[in-house]
């Protein structure tokens, strides 16, 4: 009998790759999984890739949940914390969404609104001493798709005094999945496909989480719409600080130990189809010639290495589990 | 240790997918990896998702696979049976490629050209009786893309006298992997991206293979290039015998046992990009008010049940491991 | 002082392509656009390829439209026959929905369902006898997208005698732009991309209309929505009359006077892309080696000949203008 | 009897484009379009999307030329110098390569190696005084793709000092047409198609272009190719100077009189499927709340404002025709 595990706003799109997840990991054992809308359909209706899959939504209750040993929440942001507070505490969870993620509740309200949650432990174990932080804890807060990308990019050259922290501009394209699977006007396939557009430019909510994960003291953040389902690919530039360390040398040694965090060889560069359906993250840095400036690079897949993937390995973590337990470092390309 | 397994041709689509594959296989060890250009790169310089294998490419020669226990062949046409025959017969060989697939020498002239290399033990194990002959089988040809797609539609409703085997018209669409990983211009991302072409109008090499593999006697096929990187879909239409089985019970019931043939829930319709990364075909089935004619829809991924996915499953039965050891039933979607 | 134009219906996407081509006019002037949700909208807020366009779209009623000399009618279907009826005689209306295209009342009721709203002068011009036809009607109901595709593929074939009627099969696949401008969950891009499926499979709509238009007896249609924006691609398959004239000479001579049509040079097989933006349809036609049937590939942007170019050709022919004017028989190509 | 045009390079995807525009052009009559390769071939059998028009590729010599009013170079970087040359100076030439684009002799030894081939007039005639002097010009070297997105964005702006020049950061991403018509593995379709990838990081050759053409005097440039086939998307960011001007203000101020730059409504962002197949550039700002920098996005197409479009514009002015003749402000969409 493997460990019990529900997943709660599993008809979404990172609902549906932690079902997937799920169903090729070799201890967990999907016991619930609920959705609002689609109570009572089954899983297979909304997710025709988990065919074969023979299990009803159920509705998004704490009773249907707390009998599981784990559960991870997809739910809207906002919607997690009284969930979570109805779950025991001996029930592991591990929070895809926003709520407990920031320390700051002014930041917080200024970039959600609504009253803070509180603050969990924060779900990107790359970061140092996070692995055994998340190892320890019974209540995770998975990191936010942007911030993946960014943050692995950046927090090693901040902390090692590489870059500076004081002009940091960064101009990430996500893949449409990051939108969610919401029936909006802009998000047609007549519309996006080949269509490359901007939103949400001058305060994307995932700013400031960037910013307390990666130590940079301001933040130039713009996100752009790609034609594509999934994948993000950001592009980090700072200021590189005069004698410090070599960047790539930093991030080779940050990442000497992660198992899904790739500093590429040289002359080699990310591209976002690589980590398709995988829990990796590609890296290159170099410098530009004109400016000076480090330009860092990191490629992810949005509902992998930065959704459910990471709420994976996350939960592996907490439930002393091989890290890389039921997770590919290998994208389905092409 | 593990079954030793060596793959050549690995630089291709194909061949990437196959490594892919072994790699998150729980019984096999990759030992060698050939390519013809590229011998002496590293595999993820060819292959960036495989990022993390560390691993050369060596050159296509028999002493370099000899030594494995399991020998996959993704080489181009007419390439095999000079390498098959001089591996050991204790060896277990799946070609990928259409050499030892035909039992028509005449066919295989007329469509290939070139002399028949001989007729291996046909690698599609939902066929009745071909689970127990691939298992027994020291030698087997995967079936080709196009023809997994067609036959898996219509091969059991030709055997069961459901439709006639008269007049078949296939249409199907395949993603641009299946015209493999050649520098053409007209397989360009700016030429496919928003374009639908018709190619080899008339004249398919797979004809004769669907048409040994189903029992038609005239096959109308017409393949169609679609814009996307993986995925067939192909429509088959039939005319029905009068006082014939019902087609839907009879696809039901022939794949009633096969973990990787879906037919889908009443209603629902195959889509490919829920097959994409999987070893999986989805099926439907309806009846054309106005020409009474039967059409059978099916999906796969060219690569997974199309090619790499289905010569692993014919692996694994020859090695008496599960059928299903290392693939996956579920697509990486959306 | 130019023709005076109207669009009723112009928020969606035929509308938005009429609203461009009537830019691009040399005869006309745009005076109203309308639309049901978007009254009050600036035409851009919509459109933003209309940048540049200051208009804002009124509501759908006679008395706004009644004061043009032209008025196209991109509504739902069962919407035209109402707004028609309010409008004078001397009013030329070009109706780009289904209300006024069959003459069948049986079969609209069986399709569309409702009152039969009457037949308009059918609207696709290369028809034996109908640019005339089109040029003395003040009313004409321009042809489905799916229909134009597949009627200029097959009826002079039919005509001429050079296949059978009697079991014609068209699959028959589209961009997404076909599906309209709905916000539904399975039209987003996320959705979409990556994708092929099938949907109204042994019923679609346009069935009875492309029977009426062709000539064919029984028809087997299947349509595939393809991850693109714009284009139709129809593979039109029929059986050969013995004895009959040769397909291809027979579609050459059809055509010979079509500004719009292009039989290609033998080897050329039609493309979507070479359509794009366009009024062209591009053909080609074979025969199957195997099963001896003919088969005919058109191409159409399908919102081009498909339906807003269709739409002004029809009107060019209306007011005695150039068949040509406003139109382009050149594709936005890659 | 129109002015005499004639086309060199005229196979590639900038030429192309020539082709369909100097075929809707009221003015221009297509006397000659050279190619290297493909020269004895007809035009239609390279651009599909232009079949209608009966014309066979020349080879590229200047006899073949000379004969011209006006000359369209689009050739491979290196080889405009020497045709030039040999054509009469009454002989109008607008240069799409980059020979004839930079002042500093030195820079351009740095980015593209070999002799200088001196300075031409710059095409971008959206700069202050340079309609003028392209219509006085005989010779003129149009813009490049990325610096026409990035100069309308950022040039007006430094010149007011709305923004400084130390510290400019620019994120573009282009279709995949901007890479060429060149059979590379890496461009392929299945390559593509879902992905993002960044390419010459840190030494872009656009980027000395876009310092001459905006005044930036330091420059960090990172291109990125997205998986569509035209369209840029720039993301410019500069810091505000302390007290000057507003930035939207200085836009809409130095483009009022521009029939191909429009900067867009309060709260509307630019999408480059806004611009498919126009001369248009849309432009829109805003400030980074955290940082301050100045954010100005510009979308265009790279065949059309980007390179084609923007010729024709060019050559419009020079022969004392409308600026907009035989473009449109208007994009194919969607």
């Amino acid at each position: 009998m493997g460990i019990r595990v529900a997943v709660a706003g599993a008809s979404g799109y990172a609902g549906g790759e932690l079902l997937r997840l799920i169903a090729g990991h070799p201890e967990f054992d999907l016991v619930a999984a609920t959705a609002h809308s689609q109570a009572g359909a089954p899983v297979s209706a909304v997710h025709p890739q988990l065919t074969g899959i023979d299990l009803v939504f159920g509705s998004t209750d704490p009773a249907t949940l707390a009998d599981a040993d784990l559960v991870f929440l997809a739910l809207p942001h906002g919607q997690s914390a009284a969930i979570a507070a109805a779950l025991p505490e001996t029930v592991k969870v591990v929070d895809l969404g926003a709520d407990h993620r920031l320390i700051d509740a002014d930041a917080w309200a200024r970039y959600y609104g609504g009253p803070h949650a509180g603050t969990w432990t924060y779900g990107l174990p790359e970061l140092p001493g996070q692995r055994t932080a998340i190892a320890a804890a019974n209540r995770v807060a998975a990191t936010g798709c942007y911030a993946v990308a960014t943050t692995l990019a950046l927090a090693p050259l901040v902390a090692a005094g590489a870059v500076s922290p004081d002009d940091v501009v960064v101009v990430a394209s996500s893949g449409t999945s990051g939108a969610g699977r919401a029936a909006k006007i802009h998000l047609l396939g007549s519309e996006v496909m080949g269509d490359l557009s901007v939103y949400k430019v001058g305060a994307h909510q995932h700013v400031p989480e960037i910013k307390q994960a990666t130590g940079a003291a301001s933040l130039s953040f713009t996100p752009v719409l790609a034609p594509m389902p999934r994948g993000i690919l950001a592009t980090v530039t700072a200021r590189p600080v005069d004698g410090g360390p070599d960047p790539r040398e930093v991030l080779t040694q940050a990442y000497a130990d992660a198992p899904f965090v790739h500093v590429l060889p040289e002359g080699a560069w990310p591209r976002t189809s690589a980590t398709l359906g995988s829990n990796s993250c590609h890296l290159q840095v170099g410098t530009d010639v004109d400016s000076g400036r480090v330009i860092v690079v990191s490629a992810i897949d949005n509902l992998g290495k930065g959704a459910a993937g990471q709420a994976v390995q996350c939960a592996n973590l907490m439930l002393g589990l091989p890290e890389t337990a039921g997770l590919s470092a290998y994208g389905v390309m092409p």
